[in-house]
């Protein structure tokens, strides 16, 4: 048996998963988890499953020692992270090859609440861009489909544009 | 001179951004960024200013190769992340001392979206729970302060808990 991979994924594991799921819809419901340890200062690490532990830092500017990507930019590296897997499945369920991919993100953050001066402020995001670019032979309305695809199903994507509860307890 | 040091925080570093945001507001305005390359499969890696690049990919069920944590995986990193700093910073200003620090997370996520099965569906976490475990000798009530002051200042948990625009261009 030959099996013919476009942009080097496993288009087939992705079919199992789909019919899996049609034929018992709670299979689709999945959780994920992490552990965050504190390291001292404003350093800590991410546990997830047993890949090495995710550093953590601030700049000097806000405190930090300058280890590590902050949690902020952390946030905007998982959105593009999670684009880039919307691309090369809908790429490849399309019979596009991709050449190349790139994507840049940015996004604008007014620290007033965080710094504790502006009470019941917006500590977060105001707003993110990303600039995707996107190398193919497919045609402009096959690349728009593809895009649309994307927006629509990107998981990153729909959990920051959308308000999700965030449950924070001490235990 | 010499400096006292609570929980490994340069504090010095976050009084002075607060008093330089307080003469010139718009130092608070900050603008981060990320940028996300295509290696292949479900495999790409977040360029952050000039650290080394990190790794994302899907576990196999999802059609990856399982060599790195995937994106909503590194998204409840990120908030994990936050909150440590959140917590390590009001700890410090609040004169507490941060003996240990664990911050649980878990995310539930209905694949169908997805994976195609839901158009128009919601693709992102359905809710984020987030148990904190830290150690202190501070006062209930103190640590209750402390918690408060976290959930009201984290960039990543407003974030998250907000709809925040999201605008992804194809260049």
């Amino acid at each position: 048996m030959t099996t013919t991979l476009i942009n080097d994924v496993n288009a087939g594991a992705v079919g199992d998963l789909i019919a899996a799921v049609q034929a018992q819809p709670d299979k689709a419901d999945t959780v994920w988890s992490a552990t965050v340890n504190w390291n001292g200062g404003f350093r800590s690490s991410a546990q997830i499953r047993d890949f090495d532990p995710v550093p953590s830092d601030e700049p000097p500017g806000l405190g930090g020692t300058d280890t590590a990507p902050n949690p902020v930019e952390q946030l905007l590296g998982a959105l593009g992270n999670c684009l880039a897997v919307g691309y090369a499945a809908g790429a490849t369920a399309g019979g596009i090859e991709i050449k190349d991919l790139r994507i840049e993100l940015e996004g604008d953050l007014d620290l007033r609440t965080f710094l504790g001066l502006a009470p019941d402020g917006h500590a977060g995001y105001e707003g993110i861009r990303v600039n995707v670019h996107l190398e193919t032979d497919a045609t402009d309305d096959q690349v728009a489909a593809l895009h649309d695809a994307v927006i629509g199903t990107s998981p990153v994507g729909h959990t920051l544009a959308r308000p999700i509860p965030v449950e924070i307890a001490l235990v």
